[in-house]
């Protein structure tokens, strides 16, 4: 059934995109072995396009405060708590990947209270799981339980800027019922050998 | 990190158990290849141990009114709306079997209106979210929605009686904090070949 | 109007039940008078009926770590939060007998912080309660809480398996509609000269 | 355990009352046989002591539109869902005298839609119910839906400010946890001879 | 688009209406030039009328242990919880006015965490939220935090006391649909030279 | 007590930022006569503050399918929502200017259901308040309502991409503490003479 459409809105063809758009999409293509439906999707509005995918990168593709597996834990724990397909699955499969753990994120995308994870990274979630549920409540309690195991400024800042943008993707995603690859059910959860 | 404790609660050794409980346990290692750590951490009550199995079969492995895979996917989606991993990643995988489907138990864990199913399985899971989730308010047109898709009273009863029964493990795994095996988390995700 | 029905479903009669179920169905008649409806509207079902019953003793029947009466107390607090008609009426009976105070029923079901209970009871249910209506976040600050009152491993199981068998027992309820004999709704309110 | 205090606020003596606020107690305690806590635990404040009983009294005191016993279904109701002890108890029996039917309040205060009540009862109720706990969406379908069985403008009025009064009443019992007196539990249950 | 009509319900002409009404009428519109329309709309029932503005004034027009303002800060704050309109609107006026602030009030209907208030004010809010949005939970641990900013018993009686009554008049405001007179919104807001 | 801090991260000073930052910064002083404080909060990181604010006029300043008040109606309506104090002010300041109508923004703020717009608006809010709330439950049935009312699927996609949007920025200015500046509580308020 994975026949079904990958939005509920016009696909775009990519020859018809902007030269940068469909370069971006050419370019994840080429490393991923396929195209990620997200970036399909938001192709129809490139200017929203161009705008999600450098917020996404300026947030997630770094390492410092926070690791990129750690990145990807905050999102697939406040997207399993949203109820969005899309982001559970794909980031999923990227969280797998880059903490070389096949369960991790089964886990934190159902119940991240009992997933395999350190003390500091429960924190973590603890204070990215408020921001996506009951962000009004955050309050000075919040940041010292943070600063208690070692987040800096910087690093709780990305905690709740992660956890704000996948607010919006989930959003973006639950609307237009974004299908995820069927590439992405399988990645990370077979060791290479 | 699957060397965590697979309970909160003392786990019994196998040669202590009644003899009955012992040979369940076994019989079930002998046909998966490993004890599922469900079969481990009720044993220390083997009355309720009992209890608990024999209810369990009687909702489960039948094919009448709804097929093995169907009682499966009530499972799933129940247990990601009560956030229990075991039971998600568990039965995760035996859905994953029943319904040859690798996608459809993450699908349903995690948002069933998204899934690979049909519209009178989308209407068997609305039922049974409602009993997981607001039993107080089933009433009479609940039962009608669910028999313009020709289920039967019996049928009804099932989807009914498996929400309900999966209250009662979602709630004794949470409790426990009892760990899934690691085997479920890639059972029925690679194509036999 | 205790004419309406008893089930929404098919309730069998007596002549044509197993005869262990029939047995067990005359010897609770024998013992308290009349035919409670929940032994009436499972017995469609002898295997389930046998599991419920068998499940149901084994966590009811016995007096260590929990008095009796506080078993009762835990399905009747839990009962009300779930809207279960059914439950809070029948086992507010047992209650009432049970603690030997007509009283005590009517204010676990309505508000148990109101009740004329023990501070170790109160943490009892409190702890019933988030099993019942939020099992996902008990941790062990949970556990710890309940040691300072007292509570042994095995009697914080019997708690947390008492409101894990009652969220089934109450969404079977209302499922079905069962409704509570008659009789239940004046027991152990009058006090015996 | 009926040592408890009635209030968590000072409860003053009879005759140290105004004038007329001594006199209505006296009344009720002339026709009741007992004087309901709610009298005194409000009796410190003369002003909102006369305020909330006239109030009271001219939204329950009368039979035009809605029953007194249908008054106190709303009341019982919502007081329930509110985990109102003191109302639950109190009203409770005054709705068993009022409807002549021993079980209606504890079915009521439980989940209204398993009582034995009318389909036009159950309109009201559910009516009753979003005012006391959603009152921000009450819109022009719910007041479709009460004309379709013949309620009334003053009728309609009347259910929502009885679901009005008492969302006042049940926080001040609440806050001030207000005990029921003991005679309520039992009054209206046993068949005058 | 203010010739919406200002209640569902129908509001009497000022000349048929009981003297003592119609003179309370009069004095608030010589007082404020205008009538604000809760007078209105609740005057087709005199007896409510009288109770209702009897126990306002009761509870609002006086200056000890809160000050006027601070009781406006519990009305404009649980209001705008409950989502009613007219009282955010009308009381978020009287606040404005009565604090010289003109933007606290929209700053406790929004989310009274982020407002210019003392830490008093804090908690004096986190409790009258509690009152009007779970009552139930009230408990011993709330009445120490308000004594610990040296609330008394009588202080606290007024919060709990007016969070009480606008959640009955907030649902009276919902169910009439009553709506505020253009001129609340702009009172207070623009500083007198 | 204006003098709160503009936000709980650092807020760097206008000469140390990019060209470009610094530029847009300018360019919006120059225009509004002040510089709105989001601006100032999300500067420290300046390829966010690039993507938010080129994502944000993509969705916002255009008035095609929506006019530019009906954006800003999403906007205020699902910040309330949210709690968002900043986006509730300010945003809320631009809907009056841009609908010339100086009670909208309270009125939608606290509860759309009751404000001053087309049946057409309402049903655009009903949406863009279910995917800020439950954005997991949108279905088909939601996109059938909207295309009653016109809305193409441009326009849908703009109401659910700026819920979305805003999803995000309510959370960045609840955790940051985004103080609105004094200049919007009054803007779009006092009829221009």
């Amino acid at each position: 059934m994975s026949e079904r459409p990958i939005s509920r809105f016009p696909v775009p063809e990519l020859k018809g995109l902007p030269e940068d758009v469909r370069a971006k999409i050419l370019a994840v293509q080429e490393k991923a072995g396929f195209v990620p439906n997200v970036f399909l999707t938001l192709a129809h509005r490139p200017d929203e396009f161009r705008a999600f995918f450098a917020y996404h990168d300026a947030l997630m593709e770094k390492d410092e405060g926070l690791t990129k597996a750690e990145r990807e834990m905050i999102v697939v724990a406040t997207s399993g708590a949203n109820g969005c397909l899309y982001c559970v699955v794909a980031h999923g499969a990227i969280l797998r990947i880059r903490s070389k753990n096949p369960r991790v994120a089964d886990q934190v995308a159902t119940n991240y209270r009992k997933a395999e994870i350190t003390p500091r990274q429960r924190a973590m979630l603890d204070f990215a799981m408020k921001v996506a549920l009951d962000s009004a409540t955050v309050d000075d309690a919040d940041f010292a339980a943070l600063r208690e195991h070692g987040f800096t400024d910087d690093a709780i800042w990305d905690i709740g800027a992660i956890a704000a943008f996948f607010a919006m993707s989930n959003r973006l995603a639950n609307v237009s019922s974004m299908r995820p690859n069927d590439e992405f059910f399988l990645m990370g959860r077979v060791p290479k050998s």
